[in-house]
């Protein structure tokens, strides 16, 4: 287990997604990156005004979006259609060769359809099984997959799925036959001490920070569950998450917040 | 050269897909066929109903959709988001290793925008090159490649691209390296003497009989460019044509048109 190679997850929120002069730029620098890569996307705002303009009413509770049949139909068609094949054939034109899934594809990523004792999710997923080996194989093959946050039930059911969760669990997954760093970009620069101060990046969070910085109420509400998130990822087996509009880039001066154990 | 494997290439045409009863039922059958098997479908007339829907007018020159910077958007939502994903949601629930393709994907289909004298023909791609190297890895890891109507021109944009063509031209460039049979399955059960009556079916052409038909005038207008695009595969290295509704079922009492040379 010495011999792991290095693989860098990348999840893009749908800031990026909605801006094509930050998101050309944002996979510029994603083709930069040597060695093994993954890129998860998040579906920005396309969804909703495509909803929108067929007449339906996005329904959200608890930041949730409620997932009826029509609703599933625009997310497929905007998530793996749209969004996911323009990013591959810009990827495609940066020389990375890229290759675009849902979870359905070759069963990359199986989830069960949530079951909430009070809330009807409609069609969501809970992620249940990575396909590792195929996936394997074909970043062994040179390809760069880049996956939606769609999944499937095995049983023909097609699911929405938490893009910052397809991220975690195919980190999770990945971290048995490779070295995985996880990098969150979203607008922000980091995981902020002052969420109106973008000058206020903590640049390091380890277990003992974070309990002193939420005992002091430094980080609270919101990024509470993603920090819980990213801690229970290193718990099983992630080497390091990366935080920030420009997490992903190595270079030293670059501002981001990282997360170990 | 003798050890070729067999492989079915089975191109589904838009009546089928807009018929979920037969979708489904015929998507039973392309699970059965063993050994090596790669899809294309077409889109249908939901990408139109989309169209539509949202406010646009659908323009056809000579049987071919305009395809503006609007409509491309539609299509690729429509077919490699929408109808690619349930297929292979469904390919997946009947125990296929289905993985859903556009030509980004993979650079697996490059193509050119297509350039023509009169007409602007929009977002339209005509096929370049197959990447039949990674089609082969992808065969041989048990992948059921299933293609949309999708290409792209290497820098980036998309591209709409006849599903015929597809079809025509992974079997030609496939036939390097297997022995290819191409199965054109749409709502008639083969190519008819009389195009009114579905027990008239010609159950064997060669160039010889295309010949003596065409002066005969009993195969005639939309028929005559479907054959000689067949008649090119075949001179190409495809090593079978079979055309109608159950066109890829191997049962010898299932009526089909063959094509041979």
């Amino acid at each position: 287990m010495q011999n792991k190679k290095p693989l860098k997850l990348v999840k893009i929120g749908g800031n990026i997604i909605d801006n094509p002069t930050e998101l050309k730029q944002f996979l510029l620098d994603f083709s930069k990156i040597q060695g093994l890569k993954v890129l998860v996307h998040g579906g920005g705002k396309s969804a909703t005004k495509m909803a929108e303009s067929i007449g339906l009413t996005p329904q959200m509770i608890e930041g949730r979006r409620i997932t009826d049949a029509a609703m599933l139909e625009v997310v497929v068609m905007i998530y793996a259609g749209e969004i996911n094949k323009n990013i591959v054939a810009q990827l495609q034109a940066n020389d990375s060769n890229a290759m675009g899934f849902s979870g359905a594809d070759g069963n990359l990523i199986a989830s069960t359809k949530r079951n909430h004792t009070s809330i009807d999710y409609g069609y969501v997923g809970d992620v249940k099984k990575v396909n590792t080996s195929l996936l394997e194989t074909l970043l062994n093959h040179q390809i760069v997959p880049v996956f939606c946050a769609i999944t499937h039930d095995g049983k023909g059911q097609l699911l929405n799925t938490n893009a910052d969760t397809i991220a975690s669990e195919l980190a999770i997954a990945l971290s048995e036959l490779f070295e995985v760093t996880l990098n969150y970009c979203f607008e922000k620069p980091g995981v902020l001490f002052d969420s109106e101060d973008d000058s206020s990046v903590i640049e390091n969070i380890n277990p003992e920070l974070y309990s002193k910085l939420k005992a002091e109420k430094a980080i609270h509400s919101g990024m509470i569950p993603k920090l819980d998130n990213c801690f229970n990822s290193l718990s099983k087996g992630v080497q390091e998450i990366r935080i920030g509009q420009h997490a992903m880039l190595k270079d030293s001066d670059t501002v981001c917040t990282i997360i170990k154990l």
